[in-house]
């Protein structure tokens, strides 16, 4: 069986990312890393994924490295970011740290183990920076003007990344992820806030405090993340960047319409100046062309659809009928 | 007085930069930092200079904002770095290091002491990575595309530095320089390795072992390049890049020649495959009309007058008359 190994295992993506495995029957062993506990049920992913967790933090390079060796993998999906522009301007040096040094210290293992082993390295629409809305979508092959340490973080990742691939014939493949949405995504994140919002109202009228919601973003379900980063991680071209996002881009004005239509109540937004990020782009929408062209991905999950499941998992507490374990 | 801080203060650019201060009778207080003691006479500097010097390793970021707490500087000229491309490709990870994270390091104390402080980065040619031999001199609105670690640190450390100034208002001044030269450089350069070799030739003609000298490159003289730190430092614009350079470029084996003559023996170069670097560029020149423009600086001293130097300097084991304490 061929051996996947996940860092940033704790997260949402990573969640997504065996369901869908599972669900597409592709059987792999999966050695999840994190430095916190995931709260998934692991085994219930057998007998397709043998399915294993091992608590690392991968700034500790040691570490890292014993759980390389011990596991040795063909495939390294490698999520483990602190994706938080805000983050990183509070402290942009743990910013690099952990996301760029914790990128350097994986390929050092890779390395110094000598694994024949594709990498998926995520990048973000950060590091395009700021962009004339004229000159939207974005496309690969644009300058990047980052303009935050998290941004500049994840430039520096992608630009090493090609630097190896060229260099030592690593077998790194790139993405720069737009904002995606979908089941079990931390409610401090903008859209699963708004749907908690939205449900917290204790009228069938209300009014919800948000940020700026004049801004226009391209959201992408996370199942069709996860479908194109298994594509990447197993087809994609080494040192080749791809955009994945949908192609579309909509005002956080729609999005909170959208869900209060579907959560059956009318509600209008109040602008809270604490949730404005100053010096946010206007309008961020991609091109997913080149995926499409290489691999033949397109995004198949329609945003009403990522936004009614997320409002039924919320309103459980919990995921929506047959979404915990993929093919149970 | 004014306080300038200099990190990377053992190496030989801070020692010509200290000279140049003296030389021009330019009072500071002076604090040195570095992670190895200088080999410098500090108190030969007074009362021009109030020099002092303080071991630090700038990965300790507790131990820097101490230093920076105490001292309180006024500019710091931040030269420490590990600026070997070689060493890069072998500790990717800790080429990061000694140079992104210091710099992170520095900015983050400088921020959480709340100074308002003028800082000197200093980048590297190697920035600009692979250029076609047609779109030389370099100039600095090019794209960057970095071909080894090293340079993606440094492009790294010049993107954060912008986003730096753009969104804390700090004072960071950065610059890309190309090759530079001089007395007290270390052996382990090109130019001073060639004129030991040639220095410790037997008899009056003789072979040395060289890497590719059929390469192009833009070499400048130290005490140019610390002139223009200075110029920068004190009057340059934060978020801004210049070259430093010479705007020539020579051949290696030009160089050979020069110093040949200048020693009075007669050289053939050798090419050890050991000393040839895969991937180097064929040329490297750049242009300095932006800070020519700016700030009137132009190189002063011809590369004749800097081999003449060196080579006195190293045939004393020591520094050309008048060189070791400017003003003395």
């Amino acid at each position: 069986m061929k051996k996947i190994m996940i860092t940033g295992f704790s997260g949402f993506v990573a969640r997504h990312f065996l369901e869908y495995l599972h669900g597409e029957g592709l059987s792999y062993k999966v050695l999840g890393a994190d430095i916190k506990e995931p709260e998934l049920d692991l085994p219930c992913h057998g007998p397709v994924l043998d399915v294993r967790f091992e608590k690392l933090d991968m700034l500790d390079a040691d570490a890292l490295r014993r759980v390389v060796r011990g596991f040795r993998p063909d495939y390294v999906l490698h999520l483990a970011a602190f994706s938080s522009v805000a983050y990183s301007w509070k402290y942009p040096s743990a910013c690099f740290d952990n996301n760029t040094k914790i990128f350097l210290n994986l390929a050092d293992a890779l390395r110094a183990e000598q694994l024949d082993c594709r990498v998926l390295s995520v990048g973000s629409s950060e590091e395009y920076g700021d962009v004339a809305p004229g000159k939207l979508p974005l496309v690969e092959g644009m300058p990047l003007s980052p303009v935050s340490p998290y941004a500049v973080a994840r430039v520096a990742q992608e630009m090493m990344s090609k630097v190896f691939v060229n260099g030592f014939g690593m077998k790194i493949i790139l993405t720069r992820s737009f904002n995606h949405i979908g089941p079990y995504q931390d409610e401090r994140f903008v859209i699963p806030g708004f749907i908690r919002r939205i449900l917290n109202l204790s009228a069938m009228e209300g009014e919800i405090e948000t940020g700026n919601t004049g801004i226009v973003r391209d959201f992408l379900d996370v199942r069709d993340v996860v479908r194109a980063y298994y594509l990447l991680l197993t087809e994609g071209t080494p040192g080749e960047v791809y955009n994945i996002c949908s192609g579309k881009g909509v005002r956080l004005s729609e999005v909170i319409e959208k869900i209060a239509d579907i959560v059956g109540v009318s509600v209008t937004g109040k602008v809270n100046p604490a949730f404005v990020r100053p010096g946010d782009n206007q309008a961020v929408v991609g091109s997913a062309a080149k995926i499409e062209a290489e691999l033949g991905w397109t995004p198949q999950i329609p945003l009403e659809e990522t936004l009614k499941d997320m409002v039924e998992c919320m309103r459980q507490d919990g995921p929506p009928a047959g979404a915990s374990c993929a093919g149970k």
